[in-house]
């Protein structure tokens, strides 16, 4: 029902500023275009979900039928678009994940004590409890992209209870880390397969609220006649954890290993099953699905991503690491006046320097962590549809990204205990080259699938194809490079990583100048060995340069 | 030059697909419909900044004319759109603006030791930095928000010198608490005054840059004839700032006071002019300019904030406040097995529970930060233009949000010091209090100017008008009553606290319900005193309620 057609001369003013006014249009949370929908019922889909539907003009719809109009909005039941919400869960689930990575950049392994057992096997444990968190937060996070692409639209109620959502996912982190502290203890246990089940209740209360409410769901739902066999594969899918988890609470109580065994059954079992059925695929050819329940594995809970929440939860967790040591220096490092007066003789140039090596951890963190957000940033940029393995291997490249602050603390203090210098330095390079060559592996990944998941620009022999690769591999380039410097000249393993942090940025800066000159060379070998005294080709001309290469044509 | 058309199998089949598959449109960050573009020059307008050219279909362009096909994103010299790039900024300097608030909820203030003078300057002085520093940030960021309306699309190098110039603003906050602690060392000044002037070096770099590349410039400034002038124009509002404090990084040397005045230009020069042509404009009337200059001022460098970034930047806000007493919890409140042992005789319950205020905390600031943010996000839902007092009055209220955590650690803490009970009470009240009227007062700024700010169904006489209208006011009422009952009732000041805790989630979740009853019931109020015996209508039907109350008709 349009209200804002009700005829008064106050709406007729508005409908005229609407159609004058120009609009941004919003196709953000586009629940078909995220490729949720399987390509055989692509005939089903009529328009996308006009997420934010202020303006009139029925051409916004990408498929042509306008299937919500502008008043949709003012619908009495208050319905709204869900791409705020979605950002701001974002926003509040890369927090979180990323929460135990501050006891590892916290503990102080004050460079006058030993590094001696007891220091690495707590590290190792914060470490292991950090990666852990992340991991069971990146789950529970993609859990909630696929809960929300059953939910179309959202109202009031809906928004309250994915707060309440939000909650208690909360607490995971604190009640995973209770339970690797204390191991025989049932409580541990039981508090946080609590917290699995409590995510489970409100995740169900959200389903079971939407499908009361139809309008609120997906269109394709919506207008299935099968909502009902949707509902409970929805509920099963959701409450399967949370099952696991209330026997693993039960069997805590007496025999907690059987306990822990659950447990891992439901963090691992995502992954396990995605990668199976990855492989499966890969060996066997794209599943074909029974023909009786066609339509109901059109909807495919295990479909492809959102790139929006993967692009929105990745730039989460970035700006968190990328600002992690800053936090710490501004709480910490505004030197006392008092210890100014006494410890510096008033100097606070001399207080300053002292907490210096902190301040090029920072600088060194913050350039890493930004030029790894901008190679993410610059391929997803050309990804169209991020899948099941490319969100896999992103989870993997974030929660390295999230050691980076922690590497860079132990680097700079390298300066005060020389025996340790080449293995923090060489830490610090192996941190570096898994979260970048795990970047790089989404690219290789989307290149097996590329007519599906990247833009042709970037495709093999697409023009962009070179700069691309070359921005993935920068980086595990250098650190490798670093890495193994660091075994031939051992004793100026310092000087070279600091090099590479220097190197980097302006290569990345100089990239497409350097890349355009590889492949002059590269062309130019050849031709060299084939025919004596070639013409190369100008440098100043990059069209020619990359289209003849990358299109060969006879010269 | 449209690459992806050049004759060859591969691209032909990459066309294909290119319509066939359904791609998201982003018209995320138009330009011009983020409303600086003042109305008398709107005929000018061709066509949105297609940001994310994808689709083929011209439809998409909602003013009709396509300035830019899908070829453009594959162009040689690999521009790109802006949004994600500014949404990665936006979390990064909510982060940076909420940084100092860490020191203030890390104050130690144990409920055994006295409250007395001491621990009161130094608190009210974190506080004070950590105002003073949201507010710069919040200064930083609007004028970042301004760069970018001039940069219409990005490349690589754009994005490079952005993440150069975040670098740059992440130092504000330490150097400003630096220039706090040591006010009479020219260190400090200077330290600061270098910082801001690193940010105007790098903006300027970056419109260099951008005008040096016209292609990257908002098509309005692109096209136009002037573009010289408006370079100086924007080139001198961005070194306005750094050159003032370059004068008082002089200064500090001889003469800090001077410098101080010259950095309180600085930081309050733009909240001054705005309020002052907000004054002059609604008592004057809106200004007319100078009819010589007029192309010259259609780009309105003062004109209303983009609202996806305002969005963004408060996003990023509310997410950080809601989660930082979590943060700590998983930080610091994770039993040790040795305490546990020893302390409670290896009662993990017992060691948990001694932590249990601080997890009634957490819960009680997360509630109360989702809360406002969802007011937030329904206010804003509707909300066409983000005007400049709104901006402002939204800065005001995500500062006192900030100060939430630290009033319920208070509140939580009190049980253990009956007498600062009653005071602790009444602080954290007026904190929500002010954090929520704030918003109230965005909604009252809005209404203001209510034709062009919000949307026809929330406008005076619009349906959803009474029930934002109660959302908003919900807090404000609630802290306020809270308050108040603390005066007379002294003795039960945390109960109410509590009630008040519990009370209002509830409330929100049946505000509908709730709205509907009030409307009703003062609809039934006047009938019943002008007709004896009239027939209420059925409270079951909420648009019939809402609808003749709304638009009274007869009866």
């Amino acid at each position: 029902m349009r209200r804002d057609e009700l005829p008064s001369p106050q709406k007729t003013g508005a409908l005229k500023s609407l159609t004058e006014q120009e609009k941004p249009v919003r196709k953000h949370y586009l629940l078909f275009d995220s490729g949720c929908v399987t390509p055989w019922k692509r005939e089903d889909v009529t328009g996308p979900t006009m997420s934010r539907p202020q303006s009139p003009e029925p051409a916004l719809n990408v498929q042509g039928a306008s299937s919500i109009g502008p008043g949709d909005e003012d619908a009495a039941d208050g319905t709204q678009h869900s791409h705020r919400m979605l950002s701001f869960s974002d926003a509040l689930l890369s927090i979180i994940a990323t929460v135990m990575i501050l006891p590892v950049t916290h503990t102080n392994i004050s460079p006058e004590q030993e590094f001696d057992k007891s220091i690495q096997k707590l590290l190792a444990t914060r470490i292991a409890v950090y990666l852990m968190t992340f991991l069971i937060v990146t789950v529970a996070w993609a859990a909630h992209t696929r809960l929300f692409q059953v939910v179309g639209k959202i109202d009031d109620t809906l928004a309250l209870l994915n707060l309440a959502c939000m909650m208690t996912i909360t607490f995971l982190p604190f009640t995973f880390s209770l339970m690797v502290t204390f191991p025989d203890v049932p409580l541990g246990i039981f508090l946080f397969c609590m917290c699995v089940i409590a995510i489970g209740a409100v995740q169900a209360l959200i389903v079971g609220y939407a499908f009361h409410f139809p309008h609120l769901l997906n269109p394709q739902i919506q207008r299935s006649a099968h909502r009902a066999l949707y509902k409970q594969h929805i509920l099963r899918i959701i409450l399967r954890g949370p099952a696991l988890c209330f026997a693993a609470a039960g069997f805590s109580l007496f025999f907690y290993p059987a306990s822990y065994l659950l447990m891992v059954t439901v963090i691992f079992l995502p992954y396990v099953s995605k990668a199976a059925s990855w492989c499966r695929g890969s060996l066997v050819g794209p599943r074909e699905p029974p023909a009786h329940s066609l339509e109901f594995f059109t909807f495919d809970l295990h479909g492809p991503l959102s790139k929006e929440r993967v692009d929105a939860f990745s730039d989460g967790v970035y700006a968190i690491v990328a600002t992690l040591l800053i936090l710490d220096i501004c709480e910490d490092n505004v030197p006392d006046p008092k210890d100014v007066r006494e410890k510096f003789s008033g100097s606070l140039v001399a207080a300053l320097s002292e907490s210096g090596p902190r301040f090029l951890a920072y600088f060194g963190s913050f350039a890493t962590v930004g030029l790894l957000w901008f190679a993410h940033h610059s391929l997803f940029l050309h990804v169209r549809k991020a899948t099941q393995p490319m969100g896999l291997l992103n989870t993997l490249s974030l929660a390295f990204v999230g050691g980076l602050p922690l590497a860079y603390q132990q680097t700079s203090a390298f300066a005060r205990q020389p025996h340790d210098e080449l293995e923090r330095v060489r830490v610090s390079c192996a941190i570096i080259f898994f979260a970048s060559i795990f970047q790089f592996a989404i690219w290789t990944t989307a290149l097996l699938q590329e007519g599906e998941t990247l833009q042709p620009s970037v495709r093999f022999g697409g023009q962009e194809h070179a700069f691309m690769f070359a921005k993935l591999a920068l980086y595990p380039c250098a650190s490798l490079l670093a890495f193994a410097s660091t075994c031939i000249l051992t004793r100026f393993s310092t000087a070279i990583f600091h090099l590479m942090q220097i190197a980097v940025p302006f290569a990345f800066l100089l990239l497409r100048l350097l890349v355009r000159l590889a492949l002059a060379i590269l062309r130019a070998l050849p031709r060299l060995a084939l025919r004596p005294a070639p013409t190369p080709p100008a440098p100043g001309d990059p069209r020619d340069d990359t289209r003849s290469l990358l299109h060969p044509a006879p010269c």
